[in-house]
């Protein structure tokens, strides 16, 4: 049975491109005692991963040259040596770009039947679902009648932070980089939504927040930020969550220093990783798949078809081409 | 009796100067009933009144042109129609900058005989030294044997900051002006202590903290704030108490942007004003009292003398002339 593998063929400079990626073919491995085989149903692609590509420190650890690239999977039993994941069950977990893994079943969370399509476990129900719940809902306390600004909205994490704040009685705008995103997020009930690369975004953020903007979750940084710092009304919460608009640049990116509009409004910037938040995963869970069930929250995926498509997908995060979860349907 | 007053003269482009301040003389006023006429006894100059010179919205109203200068002040009692103020009484508030003032009590605090000088209550047991105590152990929390670095470590915040850091059991490193001061932290109990001035501050701070940091005081802003951000460790904590290296700025200050430094540590940045924690003041004086007491703290002041010679004590907290609190005596 023959295993295909994506490797880190090496680190970029500036924007990843198809030579960044190494596809390698061998036999699938064969699962010892208590180990099961896994076939590859879902692969994510998140913009975090740029980060594990370069050789800097970050909070998580780089991505070797020459090995493979790991990240989040749905992923099938097909053979299994372990009792508590018997052939035909469901995982998810922080697996290798390959079409079949070997697994000792450690890290990985069952997925239950039911509640929702299975490859939202890498999305609303997993890793982006609940780093807009803890980032919101513990750093940013949105209050009732509090605006909040997210930006990446459209993407799995922004389109969830807008509807978790409108479900906290917010007044919420997002920013997004396309006139069809910007309709999706009105669809999804956003007060306001912004392109910002048609509009003036600091006069159309003024515009949409008259009464200054109380919790900022960000997702992009630069010029938006920016815009929202000089919005800020005292006590504000800012969420730092992503920063993909320098996460392909190749010199350290240099803009309008925050501490005077920080200090002046007693602002808290919070960063933070959804892992930060391990112990209080299956309450998070549970209440998005309690708001999900009651159609109080939706979602959306951009799926890709195809193994050999993984890298166009990741490519594609750059250029705003997903709305919600970027996926990759492997099998 | 003669009553003179400082105004503001114009609002300052960049540095202040002579030119921004203005005397006039007056009568000294006569208290109505409920009233008490205050003889000022000292002045506080302080580096946030800068931006009250400004027409900036900030966290404090802006000063008006050619209305008195405002801050806090010690003052006696010299004349009382109000029972609970008697001559002879010492008092702190918020006052204008003039040598005789009617109050009728409000806002005023009567200051115990005995705990300190007089002088300290706007000092370690007023406003900068509450300032050290609510931004390090509310908002910073060091831990024993974590690494606290304080810009402006020699001013009459940061001193206190480190002691208190000291007090709690962590590395303190302090940054200031001028090898004079330097040795004086060093007589404080800071165990590192740098000539930014003088020194390669990123190289410094770097062979100063080898753990690197865990919570930041900032009161500078500017260069020292950027390298102390390369050194942050994992949930670092910042206390963005001011930003003197940019007050007299004339155009918004750019530098690297800090937000992929805060986001790959989860760090939080939190901007306050002592006034945030007012509810909690008591306790915080009742706590310095009792370290002064003890002996665990000491505290510097550079005392200017004469009515006159406020504008200069003033324009020199921007040239780093003072160690410690900054305080004219008047009477």
């Amino acid at each position: 049975m023959q295993n295909q593998t994506i490797r880190l063929a090496s680190r970029p400079t500036g924007a990843p491109t198809a030579e960044t990626f190494q596809f390698t073919t061998s036999e699938a491995p064969t699962p010892t005692p208590g180990q099961v085989l896994l076939k590859t149903r879902y692969v994510s692609v998140d913009p975090y991963m740029r980060g594990r590509m370069s050789a800097a420190k970050s909070y998580v650890a780089p991505f070797e040259v020459g090995e493979p690239i790991a990240g989040g999977v749905v992923a099938e039993v097909v053979e299994s040596n372990l009792d508590k994941l018997p052939v035909g069950s469901l995982v998810v977990g922080n697996l290798p770009w390959q079409q079949y893994t070997v697994s000792d079943g450690k890290g990985l969370q069952q997925i239950p039947a039911g509640p929702a399509p299975i490859s939202y476990f890498l999305g609303l129900l997993g890793m982006p679902g609940l780093t807009a719940y803890f980032g919101l809902l513990d750093i940013c306390q949105p209050k009732a009648g509090e605006t909040v600004v997210v930006s990446g909205a459209a993407g799995a994490v922004g389109m969830v932070v807008g509807q978790l704040a409108k479900i906290k009685g917010a007044r919420v705008i997002g920013t997004a980089g396309s006139d069809e995103k910007v309709a999706y997020l009105k669809e999804l009930g956003f007060d306001e939504a912004i392109n910002y690369k048609t509009a003036n975004i600091a006069e159309a953020l003024a515009a949409a927040a008259p009464n200054g903007v109380d919790c900022y979750f960000d997702n992009v940084g630069g010029e938006i930020t920016d815009a929202v710092y000089d919005l800020l009304n005292k006590h504000a919460r800012i969420a730092l969550c992503g920063q993909i608009a320098s996460y392909n640049a190749t010199e350290a990116p240099v803009g309008p220093r925050p501490e005077g509009k920080l200090l002046k409004t007693s602002a808290k910037l919070q960063g933070f990783i959804v892992s930060d938040y391990l112990p209080q995963w299956p309450e998070g869970v549970k209440q998005l798949t309690e708001w999900y069930s009651q159609g109080k929250l939706r979602f959306e995926e951009t799926i890709t078809e195809g193994f050999d498509q993984i890298p166009n997908a990741f490519l594609g995060l750059f250029k705003g081409e997903n709305t919600g979860k970027a996926l990759v349907k492997v099998a």
